[in-house]
């Protein structure tokens, strides 16, 4: 596994030297970052200077990954890579000239939707999906313009749909899995699945414990096992890992996840009153050290060793080389 | 001149395809421009996105440059180089973090105070200078750190006798002239001419009547004679043009740069209440088609080739080369 590349499609820690450490002992080579999720754009201009802080005082540890290249020089020099993303669209606001801005700032990854309706599309907990939007129409066109990838993870079908069929580039679900496997309301439907593969996009593989089936006892048979049955529908290049780790997050924070400023009372998205908090990691993903382990699951259930490299990483290279540069 | 590179080392014009025609008509390699006066940190990254659309739209002749060598990429290809600059500290509000936001953006110079006193330093319509503040040291180190050039046009004399000194990398006097040739509040006194001599730095000299001797009625002749006295005492190696063209812009923005939002009276900065406006450019320098002009008037008063090819821009490209990178 020493050649090939470590790329974790989403992660949402507390970020801190001891993560960092444990990044590196897991081999992992790259991170798409959450860097908002209801932050306007000011406030996402404020955790990003918070990420520049790190990477000035981490420069043997971290730093910003722009380009895939940026990855290959990250692991060529031992360090993580750290790509930036948002879970909503709130950091461009009403404005679509923030697109480019923030690109130029780094933003590779931008969801259209978290759980509700945006400015551009619908989230998976409306009740109704009326589909893309005439903004999301604009902003999908902007982002394939300037290399932001298109993530809709947390939106609902009809919106992704809309997406995969608009967006002139290929679209990526960074963190969820086949609802077929367990059928929550954020794992994807076949048809999407279906669409996202024949459109060269990409599925991050979650280890959320709510989008596992079994829930924080699954094991890690029964997740690859999940994995190689996604492959043989979708294709195993079309695959990677989307761990959704929220680590060492009080519980405060999911609360900011689901609740934002969008309402006074409490919405437990995923979660529910008598389990409101973060729920415990698998046994077998704990953190970024357990990544040999998942690669040594993989290879378990089947999967040869370039296959392998391929889930743990190459597949995320290749689609960051082909996505985060201005359009031809 | 054709091998040499023509550099404008301020302009604030009223951008439109009319002036970039004049700027390839004149040979104009690249500009510092103008993108904030009295803009916050929002209002300044929306000049940005005003800016990035001009990109989009001209793309065969104008594109925005992050280092000498797009100014170089951008003479190659025949477009003229944009690089940006702010004449306040204002887009970096209180928040020493934007340093590095805005120099992501493509910010190459800021000026560390305009006609009053800011946050940082003092500007040379106030009746007290202080000297730079604790925040202007700590930005400074800032700004020498990422590459921003550290900008005193309209500083007062002690904040920038304090800036060449507490400054680890040369900084520049973009637009302004010898007050030993026309004692106009803005023009440089020889102790601070000397001292930014001595550290590198450079001088851009203004075509703007109120810096210059005679004003609107200035020579070519005069204005060249005074280059080559300034040549003989700082030394050719640090000097160029900063010509200070505000073109077609209406008087209300000249309002917009000296009053800003700072007060509800009329202030009249270098004009007056009989001339309150935008002066007449002197009849040798309109616009940017008179480049060729003024290297002609240069080579007249007596400077070899060489020496007009890096009056007119061979300097800044040096000292973009030297200054827009990041400390090593």
């Amino acid at each position: 596994m020493s050649d090939e590349v470590v790329i974790d499609g989403l992660q949402y820690a507390n970020w801190s030297p001891k993560i960092f450490d444990e990044m590196r002992h897991g081999g992992v080579d790259a991170v798409h970052v959450t860097i908002a999720y209801h932050e306007m754009f000011r406030e996402t201009v404020a955790n990003i200077e918070a990420w520049n802080r790190l990477f000035e005082t981490m420069p043997g540890r971290l730093v910003q990954a722009f380009t895939g290249d940026d990855v290959r020089a990250a692991k060529a020099s031992g360090r993580t890579a750290i790509i930036f993303g948002a879970q909503t669209p709130a950091p461009i606001e009403d404005d679509i000239g923030l697109v480019e801005i923030l690109h130029r700032l780094g933003l590779r990854f931008m969801q259209l939707s978290y759980n509700n309706q945006s400015l551009l599309a619908t989230g998976c907990y409306e009740a109704e999906d009326p589909g893309l939007t005439r903004m999301g129409r604009e902003v999908v066109e902007e982002m394939n313009r300037v290399g932001m990838v298109v993530d809709m993870s947390h939106s609902a079908e009809r919106s992704t749909l809309d997406a995969i069929e608009v967006s002139q580039r290929p679209i990526a679900i960074t963190h969820a899995n086949p609802a077929r496997w367990h059928a929550a309301k954020r794992n994807k439907s076949d048809t999407v699945l279906r669409a996202l593969a024949e459109t060269g996009g990409m599925l991050g593989f979650s280890l959320y414990p709510h989008h596992l089936a079994g829930g924080s006892d699954c094991t890690l048979e029964a997740f690859c096992a999940m994995v190689a049955d996604t492959a043989e529908f979708m294709g195993v290049e079309r695959l990677g890992i989307g761990s959704d780790l929220c680590q060492d997050q009080p519980d405060s924070v999911v609360e900011w996840m689901r609740v934002g400023r969008w309402t006074k009372k409490i919405d437990y998205g995923e979660g529910s009153a008598a389990a409101p908090g973060f729920p415990p990691q698998p046994d077998f993903f704990c953190d970024n050290r357990d990544m040999p382990r998942l690669a040594q699951g993989l290879r378990s259930i089947g999967f040869d060793a370039a296959e392998v490299g391929l889930l743990m990483g190459g597949n995320w290279l290749r689609f960051f080389d082909q996505s985060f540069g201005a359009a031809s």
